[in-house]
C-alpha cells in the first residue's frame, strides 16, 4: 500500500474538540441528567430573527452575493470595521489596512504564513489556543511557550529572554482562551514595546474583544501611528452575531502586509464566502445595542461563575482565570485531566476540555486544570454545574 | 521599520485575476464597445430561483445552519456525493472516503499539506493552474513543469523521467484549466499506474467535469478495489450550481489521508460554511436537469468557439486546447502575450489571460498563447469577441 504522508502532519494531533465529541459515543444520558457541554466556545442558538430576515431577503435580491468577490473582503464591510475600530481605539485604521478571511483561525493562518516558514519560531504564552500549536506544527515552525505565571498573565521580560534571531512573532489572546485571561492595557503595551524593540511582529488575538468585562478600548495600541509596522490584530464575527456556521473573521494589519495575506487567501480560500461576509455587515450596522445585551448577559454569567469557584475553594478548586467565554480551574483530584475530563463525561454528564490539551507535554500543570466554556450555559445551567462538580467530592 | 516577511511569501506572485482586473483601471469603454470579459472562469449570473427560494427558507427555518458544523462538512453532502460518485464513476466511494471543503482551491491546499512539505517535489503538467503554483511556492515545495505536447496533454512517460525520491504527487486537472483540454480515460490510467508504481498519488482536479464533452464517466480510476490508495480527487460545487461565492468544494480520498485533511480544515477554515453546503446539497438533489441544460449551452459555445478558431486559422491563429470553460490559444502577433492582453483591454476591449500567467519564466511558449474564458459569454458576445480578434489584424 502506498499511503505517502506528509510527517509533518503525522507530527501535530488531532482536533480536540471533535476528539473531545468522540467521548461521548456511547454514553447514554438521561432526561433527569442531561449532559452539560462546556467543551465549546460557541454560540447555541441562531443569530437574532432581523438579522435572518435581512440574510434571507439578500439571498433572493442580491445576485453578487452568490459570486465571487474580491479575495480580501467585500470593501463595504472592509469599511465598517476600519470606521468603528478607529473609534472604538483611537487610532487611524484605513479600510486598506482591513482583510476579511474565513473566521479567525485562517486570519491567524493567512498572517502567520506572511511572517514565518518551516524553521522560524512563534512565541506564544501557556496554556495556549491549540488550533494555534497545531497550524505552526504542521508548517513545520517551532512554537516556543512562554509560561504565564499570576492571574495567568505573561511575562513580557521572560519573553525577552526567549528571542533568538529565529523568532518572528509573539502571538497574544485576549480576553484569552483557554484561560479567559483580560490582559491589562499596560501589559499589552510592554509586549507591543518588545516586538517594535525586536523587530518583529506582535499577533494580538481579539476573537472575544467583545465581552471583554472592562469599558472602552483594551488597549492603546492603535495611538501610534506607526502601529502597523508591529501590530497585527485578529477579530471574529462569530461570537458577537453568532456566525460560527458562517466562517467571517478579519486581520488588521499594514497595507504591505495584506498584499501577501492576499497570495494566501487567494490560493486556500479565493474570497470569504458573500453571505456570511452580508451577514456580519448587516450585524455590525444594526446589532450594537442586541451586543450590548448579549454582553451584559455573558458577564453576568461570569458573576455567577466567580462565585460558584468562590465557594468550591475551600474544597480545593482555584479558579485561575475567569473572562469573555472561559473559566480555567485547578482541579482537587489526583486523576491527570485528560482522564478526569473522560470519567466526568460518564459519572457527571459534563463535558468539559483537560488543561493537557492546551499544554506542550513537557509541561505537567495542565494536568491539573480544565477550561469550561460557560458562555453557552444560563445561570439555572450553571447553578447545575455546581452541583455537579460539588457532587465528585462525595 | 520592522515588516518582517517570510521570503517563501515574497517569493510568489500576487493573484493573476487581481492583476488583471486592475488593468481595467482607469479605462473608459464606450456604450457602443462595452468590455468583453474573458479573464475568469466564473458563473455570472445567480443561481437558479428554486435554488434561492429553498435557501432563503433554509436562512429562516434551520438554526444549525448558522452554527458550527462538523470540519469534514455535512453528513448528508458527504453521504450525496458518495453515492453520486459510485454510480457515476461505477465504483465504490463511502461517505467517510468525501470531505467537504471551502472550494476547491481549499482542497487542493489541503491535500498537499497531507502529502508534501518545504523541499519536496510536485509534478504538474504546464500550462499549470496559477493558484496550484502559488500554493506550493508559499509552501517551499518544489513545483515541476511537465511540458505538454499535442493537444496540450502530458506525457506519462517523459512524467517518469521526472520522478524522484522527493517527488510526492503528479497533479492533473481536467477538463483542464487553462487549455480546455479533456484527459483521455487511457491516458489518466496510465498516470494512475505510474503513480501507484512510485508510491506517490495522483491528485485529480475535476472542478469542470461537468461541462465535459464527453458521455459518462471520464475515466475508470474508481473501478480499482484499492483506488483511495493512490487517487485524490478534488471537485467544486461552484461552477454547477453557480455558487462561487459560497466557497464549497471536495476531496476524495482515503479515510486515513482525510484524517490528516481535518488536521488542516480544523485550522484554517473549522468547517466550510454551513449555509453554502446546504445550497450545493439542494442542487444536487434538485438541479440535474437544469445542470444538463447548462451543460448543453456551455458546448454550444464551445461549437462557436471551435468554428470561430478555424475561421481564424489563415490568420496565423492556433487553437490548442478547448473545452469545459476554456480556450487556449496561439495567436500571431510579435508582441509577447503578457503585453499583448493589456494593449486588447485598451485597443479591443477584450479582457483575458497571457499564456505568461500559466508558464514558469523559464518557457517562452507562453508569450505566444492566451486563455480565454468562453463560458461567460454567450453566441452573440462570442460573435462579438471574433469580430474584435479579427480587427486586430486590420
Amino acid at each position: 500500500m502506498t499511503d505517502p504522508v506528509n510527517p509533518a502532519m503525522r507530527a501535530t494531533f488531532p482536533p480536540p474538540v471533535m476528539e473531545a465529541r468522540r467521548w461521548l459515543d456511547g454514553v447514554a444520558f438521561t432526561r433527569n441528567k442531561p449532559l452539560i457541554n462546556v467543551s465549546q466556545a460557541a454560540p447555541v442558538e441562531a443569530p437574532p430573527d432581523p438579522l435572518l430576515e435581512a440574510l434571507a431577503q439578500t439571498v433572493l435580491d442580491t445576485p453578487q452575493a452568490h459570486l465571487y468577490g474580491p479575495v480580501l473582503g467585500l470593501p463595504a464591510l472592509r469599511a465598517e470595521v476600519a470606521s468603528q475600530w478607529s473609534t472604538a481605539y483611537g487610532g487611524k485604521i484605513t479600510e486598506t489596512q482591513v482583510a476579511i478571511t474565513a473566521g479567525c483561525n485562517q486570519a491567524f493562518a493567512a498572517s502567520i504564513a506572511t511572517l514565518a516558514g518551516a524553521g522560524d519560531d512563534i512565541i506564544i504564552p501557556t496554556p495556549w489556543y491549540f488550533n494555534h500549536k497545531m497550524w505552526l506544527d504542521m508548517q513545520g515552525i517551532n512554537t516556543i511557550p512562554l509560561p504565564t505565571g499570576t492571574h495567568m498573565l505573561p511575562d513580557p521580560e521572560f519573553a525577552a529572554s526567549l528571542i533568538t534571531d529565529h523568532t518572528r512573532a509573539i502571538v497574544l489572546v485576549t480576553p484569552n482562551n483557554p484561560t479567559g485571561a483580560e490582559y491589562p492595557a499596560g501589559l499589552l503595551r510592554a509586549f507591543y514595546d518588545l516586538a517594535k524593540r525586536h523587530g518583529i511582529a506582535l499577533i494580538v488575538d481579539e476573537t472575544y474583544r467583545d465581552f471583554d468585562s472592562r469599558q472602552g478600548a483594551p488597549h492603546d495600541l492603535f495611538h501610534d501611528p506607526d502601529w502597523a509596522d508591529t501590530l497585527i490584530q485578529l477579530y471574529s464575527f462569530s461570537k458577537a452575531y453568532r456566525l460560527t456556521g458562517h466562517r467571517v473573521g478579519a486581520v488588521v494589519a499594514s497595507q504591505s502586509r495584506l498584499s501577501e495575506v492576499e497570495k494566501f487567501l487567494d490560493t486556500v480560500a479565493i474570497c470569504p464566502n458573500q453571505l456570511g461576509q452580508h451577514a456580519a455587515l448587516w450585524g455590525m450596522r444594526n446589532l450594537s445595542q442586541w451586543l450590548a445585551g448579549e454582553r451584559a448577559e455573558i458577564l453576568s454569567r461570569r458573576g455567577a461563575i466567580l462565585a460558584g469557584f468562590g465557594a468550591l475553594e475551600k474544597q480545593g478548586w482555584t479558579l485561575l482565570g475567569c473572562g469573555a467565554y472561559f473559566a480555567y480551574v485547578e482541579h482537587p483530584f489526583p486523576t491527570p485531566s485528560d482522564q478526569l475530563a473522560q470519567n466526568l463525561v460518564r459519572d457527571a454528564a459534563v463535558l468539559l476540555l483537560p488543561g493537557t490539551m492546551f499544554m506542550p507535554e513537557s509541561d505537567t500543570s495542565g494536568q491539573h486544570q480544565l477550561r469550561i466554556a460557560f458562555a453557552n450555559i444560563d445561570s439555572s445551567g450553571i447553578s447545575l454545574l455546581f452541583d455537579r462538580l460539588k457532587a465528585i467530592m462525595a
